[in-house]
């Protein structure tokens, strides 16, 4: 039995991993698709939208100059030649003398300059009775007041919102070019695993990570390829860590044990630039590439995989399909209840419950068991260049969601 | 033409919409689908996890009697008679003077109370010197130390976490009874309107409202049901209305124009209990019910369908999902650069630029146009007894996501 030589900082290990980060080539993606996708391409409107002057009152589509003077105690009087509501507009020309009835979002007719919001009207018998002037202008939506051709709505590098979509659609889009989802071959192995689904039974543990895992990489918006557990032998691993896919995340196997494969296949079919880091958990975790495929080797204890996982697979993964590299995570700050104690030199993750500001670490003993992280509301860093807090510091905490 | 009789404040809408919202029925659903759903049972775990108990080092099980005095100088000597991997125990008992290679992981042999780190032995020739003593219990995992049988694991309304899946996995769960998605049936009129994919064309606008909904929907957790436009016809409203659904968003027709017939067939085949809202935009918002089904009837202004979509009609489906009432929105504070005006007696919904701590609200002009929400970064909220913010006062704003 061996140990690790020497570990790489949480930091370098991030260098590292950044240095290979880039947004995937791009893919035309059907608009209806595209709700938290990443544009890879500037969008610019083809279109003036409206394409033609609107008015923004419900009320009558008048010559501005020809209610100059009216006020309440003296109306002018304007015929009513018409009705112009929204996608059925008035097809005439207006005079001065005459003015068109006109909903919210309808075509302001050719001739007028100007909408008379209803409530400055009187209509009887064909005529309106003008209680008030408008100038010329007033409560017209001009033409392209919401998208002018040749706008650049969206720029390139944009994760897209709900509104996003909305306004694609209106000048015309059913689809865009969006950076591709990343590919992610899951391969879980540990010869004391019982696939998901089935019941604990003797010496066998049922796989966590497996579930977990497909969750939060969906989460971060990639494409799970998990085909079941891999035995742990060097063939059927070394097939996996080949898959036709941009990253693989390997679960198990990834120390310096006998039956630890996956660090050495790595090493001798591509790069394992880390392996071995100054953090608890996941001291185990190694960081590679084999061809263009980026590779992580996360600890078999899932408290170790989580926080492995949220380190770098997950940032590598938001990071091609497009996305931020922050953690996914809310930080909120609260007060310590008791201290949190790190040696300098490891960076710590440390499971806290937290309620109404104050911060309540959990129990060491428990750190690496996966119901710790579902009593725990989330979770402290302590950085490598710190003991720790004291009891009663303010600390963020990012809250799992 | 007439205006709103009166309208009610955005407290009653939320306290009519409030003493409405109840979780739906469950269903039950597999495991792999069940990230972000919300628990519809408490899960009590009927297995020990481990079922063993098991090492928590690399190392040697040993009867820790028998490791009494040892040390550096003076070690003592035991005999390596097997090894236990994961998953493949040492099928014998051991005795004082023996010990078995153990891994992380593997199971504890029968006889064994300690397991010997690595770093405390040299072994040659099938046999141990003992450089330290290890205490009973000492490196072992308990049987049922992450979950022991009997426990409740996951409460009843629980937000599914990606390792709660992991969890829920570990327990032998291949699915979970979780609280069913929302139906929502998207109504969105407008004779103005193209269906989303066509190019804008003479007087008509292409549909923004449905694409944005379906996105905001989805995001919310609903299912949506959106099979097209509908004319703006009462018979084909009042179709869609009846939709099976548990929630109808009509969008575009919800005011008092002649038009406008979807709040009088709410009124005359259900309950219209909300109509007019103190608030800008959205002002035309209605609420109201027909049979089980909550229906939102929002303005066709996609600001104001935004909005009211996320005041009230997001706010149930997630409710009826059995998640939070709460905005999924991240709230910052930020200072403003420039005052936000509003009288009292109503809530405003002002757009704005944030960058640097800075708070840039979007001039008034635009507040009707959807592009104004993708050149936001998010909106502060005025309450109907505030006269808005001054220049340099410290204020929250939502951050779209």
């Amino acid at each position: 039995m061996r140990g690790f030589a020497r570990r790489d900082t949480v930091r370098a290990a991030l260098e590292w991993l950044d240095a290979h980060l880039r947004p995937l080539s791009s893919e035309v993606s059907r608009l209806r698709e595209c709700g938290g996708r990443v544009l890879a391409e500037a969008i610019v409107s083809e279109f003036d939208v409206p394409g033609f002057d609107r008015s923004s009152m419900d009320g009558y589509a008048v010559v501005a100059a020809s209610t100059e003077g009216a006020a309440g105690y003296t109306p002018l009087e304007l015929r009513v030649i018409g009705d112009s509501m929204p996608g059925r507009p008035f097809d005439n020309s207006i005079a001065a003398d005459e003015a068109v009835r006109v909903m919210t979002g309808a075509p302001v007719p050719r001739g007028a300059d100007a909408v008379l919001p209803a409530e400055y009207a009187e209509e009887t018998a064909g005529k309106i009775h003008v209680l008030a002037s408008v100038s010329p202008a007033k409560n017209v939506g001009k033409r392209g007041e919401d998208i002018a051709r040749g706008t650049t709505v969206l720029e390139c590098g944009r994760h897209l919102r709900p509104q996003d979509l909305g306004v694609l659609s209106s000048i015309g889009h059913s689809q865009v070019r969006v950076v591709r989802r990343p590919r992610v071959r899951l391969v879980v192995t540990g010869s004391e695993l019982l696939a998901a689904g089935s019941n604990p039974e003797g010496f066998h543990i049922v796989d966590a990570n497996g579930p977990m895992l497909q969750a939060l990489i969906e989460r971060d918006g990639g494409i799970v390829d998990f085909p079941g557990l891999v035995r742990d032998e060097p063939a059927a691993i070394l097939d996996a860590l080949r898959a036709d896919a941009d990253i693989v995340i390997v679960t198990g196997g990834s120390s310096v044990g006998l039956e630890d494969f996956a660090p050495t296949l790595v090493a001798e079919h591509g790069e394992l630039a880390v392996h071995g880091i100054a953090m608890r958990p996941s001291s185990p975790t190694g960081l590679g590439r084999i061809g263009e495929r980026l590779v992580f080797l996360l600890p078999g204890n899932p408290v170790s995989a989580l926080c492995g996982y949220d380190f770098f697979a997950g940032r590598a993964i938001r990071a091609l399909g497009g996305r931020s590299k922050a953690w996914p995570y809310r930080a909120v700050s609260g007060r310590l209840a008791r201290k949190i104690s790190s040696p300098v030199g490891r960076l710590d993750y440390a499971r806290v419950k937290f309620a109404e500001g104050v911060v309540e670490p959990l129990a060491i003993a428990g750190a690496s068991l996966l119901s710790s992280t579902t009593r725990a509301d989330g979770f402290v860093i302590v950085e490598d260049d710190s003991e720790g807090f004291a009891a009663g510091a303010d600390v963020t905490i990012w809250l799992y969601a």
